[in-house]
């Protein structure tokens, strides 16, 4: 980092409009919502959505209410392509929502995209060039005049292959790639050039959707930008002005914000904020903004917390516990004199008036949420707290689904217990519901592996495993492919029948330097014994220094949990 | 969630400032940055810090480089009064650093709140009431002048105390809380009279500090309320204006800049945007903005990824992944057009010139950081990580670090051989590189475990590993507390020695329905042969129904990757 940036980085220039009118505006209703999820979005994950997530995302957003979807890169991949055919074809799209491609400038890959929508009752064709001076200069080594020419020329070959499939009804999408950092006289003459080119009337208008691609400026200058192109762009009465802010400067939600004072119609974003490196601007954020200013935001999340769930399985990107709205903190006090005036608050709060309560600035139960539900959550057992006191604390990494499993163990404790749990209340806790249950029937007392060898000559493993069943002392011998069948088959000897249904063992954070460190063993069970224990499936865990004392650990742990062998049961058996 | 919400919320009121002068300005330089990390932060956390993570918290905000640190709200808790008596008494606060401490409007509060900074070299008390009417009506009962009265006579008391005490340099800072729901010409007027009782001059100023406490309204409103009380405030050269903005809507970071512009002269937040609910203002995104634009910050994260684990240490909370500036992905491309611009960008980036790389709003360098190590999984044009591959197709979830390293084959095998590759060529690579390398120098051939009693009467794993040393057999053993730890032993025999960092194996996704399923096993070794082999840290992976035989095979494999034995060596050795 330079102590004087000013060698290599300069103040963004200002835009002249000294009579800008937007600061003086407030927002009076809802923008066109466009989620972007399925393409800036996914475009932008570690792991790009599978067509059983993306059909999931789509399901959602329609729920949602978003009427216009931008739902693939259709000649970007094979995946997006099928994805949209599959939209169209199966049926899927509402009647009331619009599907939306996105084209780079190039004829094959426009001809490629309008292909991908062929059958479509209506269809946004959205395509983009590069105009910022850094992309003309240094990436294509283009003109300005090439540059607006090759956007005409993309809009004509567009506008021809709408007018051979007149089944579809078509709108035209252009954005001038990075226009905040594009000159402001440049970016409005490509943008009229387009408008020209599609032939856009008030009633068939054109979409100019002018992005912060990189967020380059505080919002007011984003402001000042989208007002200086209201105020100058031609026809402006046949074009929606649509934003696609990003986050780049933690930003984007202002910007978008001041953009719609600055005269803009439409909003591209992503739920929760999900995009390209910082991420789109968030949408959620965004409409319940305008919520909670007595404006109805056209956007359904009267479920939140159900809508993050499935954002989470799509993305798998987690949701930030401070996230506006939805994350798990923002409806908790931890101050007591926070929680003081919340309670005064709730208690003078009437029905049927404007909501007042302080450090509140929405209901939570307008959100499906509650202040009292969130608050014990968070102060001891939210799933996400939970998880991550066990790593930073014990550096026990739990499989997710073990993390939901264990929520439900600490719920019940505070629920029955009350008040606060520690971090060491938390290992106590999973220590005796899994490791050392007092209660349990089976306990471990010692394994020996030895070799067998097998029909085919393939190396087969046998086991013996001595066990205490309620204080009995039992020996069980099995083999198998490995250990853990080996053992999965010795229990078999006492009428147990179990399925893996996933194994996980890794060495504890605490002692990763030496190969001594601890290995944590996770077994997920599921009972084959058909009704007679508790069913289901449980985990088991295990712990030790060797990796197969932990797994057969980890396996009688999760039979215990189960409930496959009652507790006082057995006695006779065992003698 | 309501349809008409306006029967419950409204819109904030604007403020009548037609003449406002901040839209048309600029920041030019950095404010007083004052971190409340240790206050505001710390009391929003599920596990307040202990003793240790405060200090160190302290000492990462000196290095910072903040010079203004609120540490505690000593009248609060036992803890946060004796983590500023360790301060004072411990000398561990720097000459150029001065400590803040919170206290609520009441006496015995007050009174137990300077005892804390007893012998304190510097110190700003900062005192606040509420101000706002739901405070007044709701949760405390009293009129404006009571609450008036009340500021005034809590200042009038600090004052009382620090006369008493004068070898301290004493600050005083006051909060009308919840600021942006009070009405301004009461703020002002409460305001005005704490200037005024403390006697503030322009070498002896008062902080006034204007809270966001919640956030409610765009931040444009913020920035009307701000310069209303600069051109307002009686004895402005006499009083520094302060920003202490939450992020209730997503726009805390507009708020403060916009903040800024309208003529505050320092700013409150925390880093990474910890603090109540949504967090306070993330203050390295303020700093990072303004070096974006030129602006010495006067806050240093040339190391930003040490900054941010020392924070997620202490504050036990995750840092997201698209943050502004640390986040994970935030200098990740996906997208193959993107990846093709900014390799173009950087290679035009001239020395000691204008940063001008599309994309890419900061070096990454500046901050310690690097694009190249963050690109990772994605030679696929953005349509599929390789990671997503391995877990989709093949069933194997590898740990996050091997998929950096693995990323790194994948791109040196795609920048020789060009083109893309399916997933069936990862599969074949990663075989290749880890699990069949036909040009590894060890291979696992079988391995018998036993039993062998240990001095301590403590079970010692033991265990004969058959390997071949290029084509050669070789028998090795050794002992351990588990079957790793005594493999790791066992290959000292043939002079190579290698400490374990990390351990993880389970099931692949692909077989998980019985006990049978595969068992994949990585094993993250350092080499400890000093200089002899490639060095480093590098994974070794294998695969068997067996986990041992699985853990085995993957040492053996982060052997051959470490290069700790020659190919074509060893061959007399092992005769």
């Amino acid at each position: 980092m330079l102590t004087h940036p000013a060698t290599k980085y300069r103040a963004f220039p200002p835009v002249n409009l000294p009579d800008r009118q937007w600061p003086s505006r407030t927002i009076t209703a809802a923008p066109i919502w466009m989620s972007t999820d399925l393409r800036d979005g996914n475009q932008s994950l570690f792991e790009p959505m599978n067509a059983e997530r993306k059909m999931r995302m789509f399901r959602t957003l329609c729920q949602v209410g978003f009427k216009e979807i931008e739902v693939a890169f259709p000649s970007a991949s094979q995946t997006d392509f099928d994805f949209v055919r599959n939209l169209i074809e199966g049926g899927h799209i509402p009647d009331d929502v619009t599907i939306e491609v996105l084209t780079q400038s190039r004829e094959h890959l426009i001809r490629r995209t309008m292909e991908s929508l062929k059958g479509a009752r209506r269809a946004i064709v959205h395509v983009y060039n590069a105009t910022a001076p850094v992309f003309r200069d240094v990436v294509f080594g283009m003109s300005r005049g090439e540059v607006k020419e090759l956007a005409v020329s993309s809009v004509r070959l567009i506008k021809e292959l709408c007018a051979q499939a007149p089944e579809t009804e078509w709108v035209l999408e252009y954005s001038p790639e990075v226009f905040t950092s594009t000159e402001l006289d440049f970016a409005l003459e490509v943008c009229n050039a387009v408008t020209a080119e599609w032939g856009a009337t008030p009633a068939n208008k054109v979409i100019l959707n002018l992005p912060a691609t990189v967020e380059v400026a505080s919002p007011n200058v984003y402001a000042d930008q989208i007002e200086w192109m209201h105020r100058n762009l031609a026809r402006r009465d046949s074009v929606i002005l649509s934003l696609h802010p990003h986050n780049d400067r933690g930003s984007g939600v202002a910007a978008a914000e001041l953009g719609l004072m600055a005269g803009a119609d439409r909003v591209e974003g992503c739920l929760f904020g999900n995009g390209e490196r910082t991420g789109n601007v968030d949408v959620v954020t965004l409409a319940l903004n305008m919520y909670t200013q007595g404006i109805a935001p056209g956007l359904d999340f009267s479920d939140i917390n159900a809508v993050a769930r499935t954002v989470e399985h799509c993305n798998q990107l987690p949701i930030h516990p401070r996230h506006p709205y939805v994350g798990d903190l923002v409806f908790t006090a931890f101050s007591g004199s926070h929680q003081d005036a919340i309670k005064k608050g709730f208690a003078a709060q009437q029905p049927n008036t404007l909501w007042n309560v302080p450090y509140m600035p929405i209901d939570p139960a307008d959100l499906g949420r509650s202040y009292d539900s969130v608050i014990r959550v968070n102060s001891q057992s939210g799933k996400g707290g939970v998880a991550y006191l066990m790593e930073a604390e014990f550096g026990v990494v739990m499989p997710r689904r073990l993390q939901v499993e264990f929520s439900a163990e600490v719920q019940a404790h505070t629920d029955a217990h009350g008040g606060e749990m520690t971090a060491q209340n938390i290992w106590d806790l999973f220590d005796a519901t899994y490791l050392n249950n007092p209660g349990a029937a089976v306990r471990y007392v010692e394994h020996h592996l030895f070799d067998h060898p097998g029909q085919t000559g393939k190396h087969v493993q046998g086991i013996r495993i001595g066990v205490e069943v309620n204080g009995q002392p039992m020996l069980l011998s099995g083999e198998g492919n490995g250990p853990i069948d080996a053992a999965v088959h010795a229990l078999q000897g006492m009428g147990v029948k179990v399925q893996v249904r996933s194994y996980e063992e890794r060495s504890t954070k605490a002692s990763t330097d030496g190969g001594d460190a601890q290995a944590c063993a996770f077994l997920e069970l599921v009972s084959a014994n058909g009704d007679t224990g508790k069913g289901g499936e449980r985990f088991g865990v295990g712990m030790d220094t060797n990796i197969v004392t932990a797994s057969i650990q980890a396996l009688i742990s999760g039979v215990n949990r189960l409930g496959l062998v009652r507790a006082g049961a057995l006695e006779t058996e065992v003698a």
